[in-house]
């Protein structure tokens, strides 16, 4: 029986709970067996809250997860229980919430978990507890140990797109942004697409940062002194690498049929397009890590937690995408 | 009946002459009675070469354009022959590619035509002849006269963007993004909503520049300083403005529904998401003039003119909005 994945709690404030009982609950159509990181009497009173039929299982390690996951979720206890009401979250479960992904990510190294899935979580509870990472990728790659190049995708069936800077404000986007960050984004990527994609020959788009792709220095230089080397790096290592492109002309249904995946210079050249598109299947999938992590593509929504309305959707495809993205690890060995 | 609409000969080696005649072709779909400011000779010669049976006649002025145009494609010549063979633009031919814009603007303020279609032009060749405006938008602004505030916007059935910075690098556009100039394309834009596109209460979305709006300032404080201050004058001024949002998460088909047209801060956040859903029948509009002037949204294709494969939906999709625009003001006066 293949390994089950392992999800995390999240920030129990938020939608993470409710949209992991959904998920359970159309386990029907295609959604891999899963097992949840967590307190199994919180899934229990939530479940029963919103008047879903969903019996909540504790089980004593993952290995148990695969059977029982047909009649109940199983939940692995994750060591206590959180303070935090729906909506308001508590400082005092950052422990919790980072035990959770301390527990995953050490089952899947240890052969347990297939891979990682990871429930929101809300920085700003984590860092009053004292927690030091921007964010989860951050986290996973101190996890990962040295030599680990954590780079964020967002894929959708038809889009995959990988932001070579992320959360910093557009002007220090442009100042931070090097040929040696695209190139080390590129080769991380150009390794998963074949890894753990499936695609045989990868062809990687690249956009420019300035409109019409600068137009020949006419209009901004970068596309030429920093983003054209880089692709002559990736090509003269052997990766099928293309542009500066136009960013505004590479996104639309016959552009996306050319390539495998779109390294973007900034946050919303990647995030605008793909979420254009497919606003509630995108999933956040971490490259460059030793073991496979996804995540929803969306936050804790603390306006709308404990409602039943969040929809389950982006974390469905979390879900589907690390099962397909283990699967091909696994025969590929 | 209703006035024909003037369309340019644009660039004479592009690709308005075969969309002009793919247009007429097409005239049984809706297309509004257009005619042709171009040589008449060029005409017949290119469907000839083409092997389309597009009769081609001259006609003395605008006047004259509806009544022929269900037989044959109505052209009032432009006054000269075009030098240029398809593919290379010649220096020579720019009085000719001016003129054409100036009869069509005149035609048009003179009451003998709509609107103005423009088909798309060279910039290097008119800049080689002397030409002294970075494009037809600000030429047609001059002409115009003083007090005329252009602005551009791209439609298509599902989305309007207005960018309100265009032609500039990336960090330049964030150097020259002022309150200002948002709050001036806001306002052209939502006095066009309601006179040419028939929006009785118009609700505009401002973009953010920043990944996530700037997210309270921790990610680039332009979004409190510049946009944020310009949305609230929109506000004073009793436009529906909204924002700033985070740009990521505003084009998708959910989120369009609720609002009439996006602000956006630079070229790419605008038309990344146009392009993307509607590739092929963008229109490019001029609000803010005293005449309606649409275009199709792409440029002379030298590399494909003359081959008979250039599509003509944009150009179609331009000269449908001008008619639309043009109806709407007829019947508000």
């Amino acid at each position: 029986m293949a390994l089950p994945l392992a999800l995390t709690m999240g920030e129990p404030a938020g939608i993470g709970g409710e949209i992991a009982l959904k998920a359970w609950m159309r386990r029907g159509e295609g959604v891999p067996a899963f097992y949840l990181i967590d307190d199994p009497g919180r899934l229990t009173a939530l479940a029963a809250r919103l008047g879903w039929k969903v019996p909540v299982q504790a089980i004593d390690s993952a290995a148990g997860a695969p059977q029982v996951f047909r009649d109940a979720l199983p939940v692995l206890p994750v060591g206590g229980k959180p303070a935090a009401e729906l909506g308001r979250p508590e400082t005092a479960d950052a422990a919790l919430v980072i035990g959770a992904i301390d527990r995953a990510v050490a089952d899947v190294r240890e052969g347990r978990a297939a891979a990682l899935v990871t429930n929101p979580i809300n920085k700003e509870a984590l860092y009053r507890a004292g927690f030091r990472h921007p964010g989860h990728t951050e986290y996973l790659a101190e996890l990962a140990g040295p030599g680990a190049t954590a780079v964020m995708m967002l894929a959708c069936p038809e889009l995959r797109v990988v932001p070579v800077t992320i959360h910093l404000a557009l002007r220090q986007a442009i100042e931070a942004l090097s040929s040696a960050m695209i190139v080390a984004a590129g080769r991380v990527t150009h390794a998963a697409l074949m890894r753990d994609f499936g695609v045989a020959a990868p062809v990687i788009a690249v956009a420019g940062l300035n409109p019409h792709a600068g137009e020949g220095g006419s209009l901004g230089r970068e596309d030429l002194d920093i983003v054209m080397p880089a692709v002559g790096e990736l090509r003269a290592l052997g990766i099928d690498a293309r542009g500066p492109l136009a960013a505004d002309t590479m996104f639309h249904a016959a552009a996306r049929r050319g390539y495998d995946a779109a390294l973007c210079m900034y946050h919303d050249q990647a995030l605008i397009p793909i979420k254009t598109i497919d606003f509630d299947g995108g999933v956040n999938v971490t490259l460059g890590l030793p073991f496979i992590r996804t995540s929803p593509d969306h936050g804790t929504a603390f306006d709308i937690a404990g409602q039943g309305i969040a929809r389950p959707d982006s974390l469905i495809a979390a879900l589907k995408l690390a099962a397909e993205m283990a699967a091909r690890r696994q025969t590929s060995h």
